[in-house]
């Protein structure tokens, strides 16, 4: 007999070996690990099941009334973030799926204008015209008119042209850095520099590809800057073990720091990379994420790169077309947050055109991402402009859901900052704290009984005192560490949750009783 | 300076050696092979570009006034597919993706009602309690309630129990594919049998993760059914030399071969399965795209696989618990064809559960699919029931697109079959077919002049003539045979093109003056 789950389990015939077991699959899937949706990832989902489930005895058990996801940056999920749609977004989405509504004999001209500004409707006929139906496949790199006006956002963002033929729209930015890893990585000997911390998509390509993490540490006590010097010592380090060291990761605006680089700081990687052979994979997700705009603004690898066209040093221009770059951006960050729809791009810059034919090629064999992401491209780079009808509410709804973000990534570091044994960079960008913990040696006692690391554990006794999930600091290659007498850790937090004061006061209550349950007897 | 297309070309300092090079980068990227989207179809988009442009010039030159894409099956590309798209669906995305839709104060009761039947709008309603927004990651599995509604349906059809837990939503069924491909292929003396001739996503994602492709036979005089002898040899072969074959895909309804398995024919292979301890990959996408229903319906590998529990005898019992199977379903077929939302599914059956918790960290890393795919799903696996206010139309606009599917392809079928030197088998299921073209050696000798396979040359000179794109079925794996003075190929078509009798007029014209232009001197 079948057992309810519909899985093998008992039942099977004693003499039948699966086929499928923990040493028979790929062994780099069974190195992969992703903590941002992990054990405790897993747990949250358990006690969120409980809280809307009906057995009221399970849910007295629990010490809170609510799950707080704050180990993901998920602005839209409901109901403790809830960010808000744009609602020229929706619009145009809605009328893209039932282009009906544009039509006079479903919807009368004047209800229609009721609903939708004219130029929602505009932009709505614009892109069916361009891509036909929403239903269809579009063409591998995507369609060809959202990726001309990604080309002119990127001009005129950097002042430097861009060709539409090397811009992809892609399955989210995930969906491009898998990509590209695929067709970078060429066996066991390639390396790829990742940044500690690092958000963990990287370090779980790499091992799914099994190539090397070749690790930079990420400068603490500058803000989380890049260390170049340090930088150039871990790829020689890492070539001396003749490890094919081609490619640099970086986050910019950092996840999980909050670290936005400085033009100067970005000037020196790239002259690293051109010194040292390395493409550039630049994952410029959260570049409108940004609180000090006028001490630290957003300055794109692209335009940093091309403007090495400037200098008067031969050497120093030629970098300009040397190096490979790759930039990544979404939908799913900013102030759009629309992860579900699955939007992102990449472009290609520098890159030879026999290995752009070959990523291409791949490209087209997953046929096109979501056509409602790519979609979300075009809005992203077309948003409505002074003088057009959706502009003041536009306006309205992306400074106030800015704002938010900003005061509440403020809110939070500040309060952090006041807990005994908390450390937090304020965050420069992103959606991110990653505060430090001083934690003492009864916790890490504690932790190593259950066969955890401190941060993990005190993650784990955070969900379960307060309902609120963070990822620790290991999960982003960010071990904890022995300082005197005390252990130093990290845990990063979304600045996300939508009753901020709420999550700060189970917070620190949690934080303090930690504290004095661990402290030295 | 930047050369104009943003690209390096020749302003590269001569110095540098660029990092990515043919001969630097994945060389399994290198041998991926995707006929499907390759010269054929980059030739087609460029045509298209031009009949769509301005430069009468280059127009004049073409000789016909579109193109038609019957390389893939897209069944909403316009404007020569252009399946509509089922109204209920569209209305649903409509409300998901602009809730405000749904608010009395936005769109009084009275007027939403004429614009959306109240089971739409409950539908939309429920979906969004469910999922929150559709802006929002789900849980990497897919939203829990859909999945629950992908069981239901999965045991509604087979009459067995099905588990939500172990049903995966992804990105069209190849996100599926190559997650699975992903955990199954463990180095390169890995093994998965693949049919020839095949949908080319298989070949290419084994090249991508290369594993060897283990080829069996699909038998053409046998209306391309399943050759189980045939198969147990392949794998006894395969074994032989040391490849460790651990999976078979079976693609049912066929593509590119539209044949539809007899329930003993899958009882047959999953025998074998068994005997050699092969996990079976059952991709069913065209499961609805049947054409001969009664005598030729369609048998899920799931229902043959769970009725062998009804066998009196004990070892045939025990197959159904033992084989592993994953079954693969998608919205991008059928008579939906919705492949632009980019949706799907995955049921794992008797796959163990330490490796189903690898599958599942795995799908996390890529986050989620698409949740307008994933609403997709939903109500592909849920259309509106008889009584419910959508019904009617419903049933009239899926009942239209299959009888419009079934009929061109009868059409077809008959028309090839007058046109000299072709034989084509009737498509039991699915949107394609593959007809046999008889070609004489003149043909052959100006395919070699031109450095073309036979049946690539044949296909060029048709997009040349006609503005038809079709694929050579070299693409598929069915290489060109002589047989005598002539020699035998393939191609496959799908059978969307809306003016069916004016392509089978640009391709019947072509074929004979195909054949009058190479004949024998």
């Amino acid at each position: 007999m079948t057992n309810a789950n519909g899985n093998a389990g008992a039942s099977s015939s004693s003499a039948y070996k699966k086929v499928l077991a923990p040493d028979t699959i790929n062994p780099n899937v069974i190195n992969v690990e992703y903590a941002v949706r992990g054990e405790l990832s897993n747990r949250a989902n358990t006690y969120a099941d409980i809280l809307a489930g009906s057995d009221e005895d399970k849910k007295k058990e629990l010490r809170f009334e609510s799950v707080v996801t704050a180990n993901i940056g998920n602005p839209q999920q409901q109901p403790f973030l809830a960010q808000k749609p744009i609602t020229f977004w929706r619009q145009i989405a809605a009328l893209t799926e039932y282009p009906a509504l544009l039509e006079d004999d479903h919807l009368p001209k004047e209800a229609r204008s009721k609903l939708f500004p004219e130029d929602a409707q505009a932009r709505a006929r614009q892109l069916l015209d361009d891509l036909g139906s929403v239903g269809a496949y579009s063409h591998s790199k995507g369609v060809a008119s959202i990726r001309k006006h990604v080309a002119e956002f990127i001009e005129e963002r950097d002042g430097y042209p861009s060709d539409p033929e090397l811009v992809y729209l892609t399955s989210g930015a995930s969906g491009g850095v898998a990509l590209l890893m695929q067709v970078l990585v060429a066996g066991p000997s390639t390396g790829i520099m990742i940044p500690i911390p690092q958000y963990p998509l990287y370090s779980a390509t790499l091992s799914l590809y099994n190539a090397n993490q070749v690790e930079y540490i990420l400068d603490e006590k500058n803000d989380w800057a890049l260390d170049v010097d340090g930088m150039t010592k871990a790829v020689d380090e890492a070539r001396a073990k003749d490890i094919d060291v081609r490619a640099v990761v970086i986050i910019n605006p950092g996840n999980p720091t909050g670290n936005c680089l400085s033009e100067e700081n970005i000037r020196d990687v790239i002259r690293m990379a051109h010194e040292k052979r390395l493409v550039v994979l630049a994952d410029e997700v959260y570049q409108v994420n940004i609180y000090q705009p006028k001490t630290r603004p957003f300055h794109s690898f692209k335009k940093v790169l091309r403007d090495f066209s400037k200098s008067s040093d031969a050497k120093e221009r030629s970098i300009a077309d040397d190096v490979e770059l790759v930039s990544f951006h979404s939908i799913s960050k900013g102030v759009s947050g629309e992860c579900g729809r699955r939007g992102g791009y990449f472009e290609l810059c520098n890159i030879s055109p026999e290995v752009e034919t070959e990523i291409y090629k791949l490209a087209s064999v997953s046929l096109c991402s979501s056509v409602q992401g790519q979609i979300g491209i075009d809005l992203l780079v077309r948003p409505p402009r002074e003088g057009e009808p959706s502009y003041a509410l536009y306006k309205e709804e992306t400074e106030g859901i800015y704002e938010t973000l900003k005061d509440r990534s403020e809110k939070m570091q500040a309060k952090f900052n006041e807990l005994p044994g908390v450390v937090c960079n304020e965050a420069q960008g992103a959606l991110y704290l990653f505060p430090q913990l001083r934690l003492p040696q009864g916790a890490v006692d504690a932790a190593e009984k259950k066969g955890k690391k401190i941060d993990e554990y005190y993650c784990l006794e955070m969900l379960d005192a307060t309902g609120i999930c963070v990822v620790p600091g290991s999960g982003f290659g960010k071990k904890p560490e022995r300082d005197g007498e005390d252990t130093l850790c990290f845990f990063r937090t979304t600045t996300l949750a939508k009753e901020t004061d709420a999550f700060l006061d189970r917070f620190g209550t949690f934080h303090k009783d930690f504290l004095q349950k661990h402290k030295k007897a």
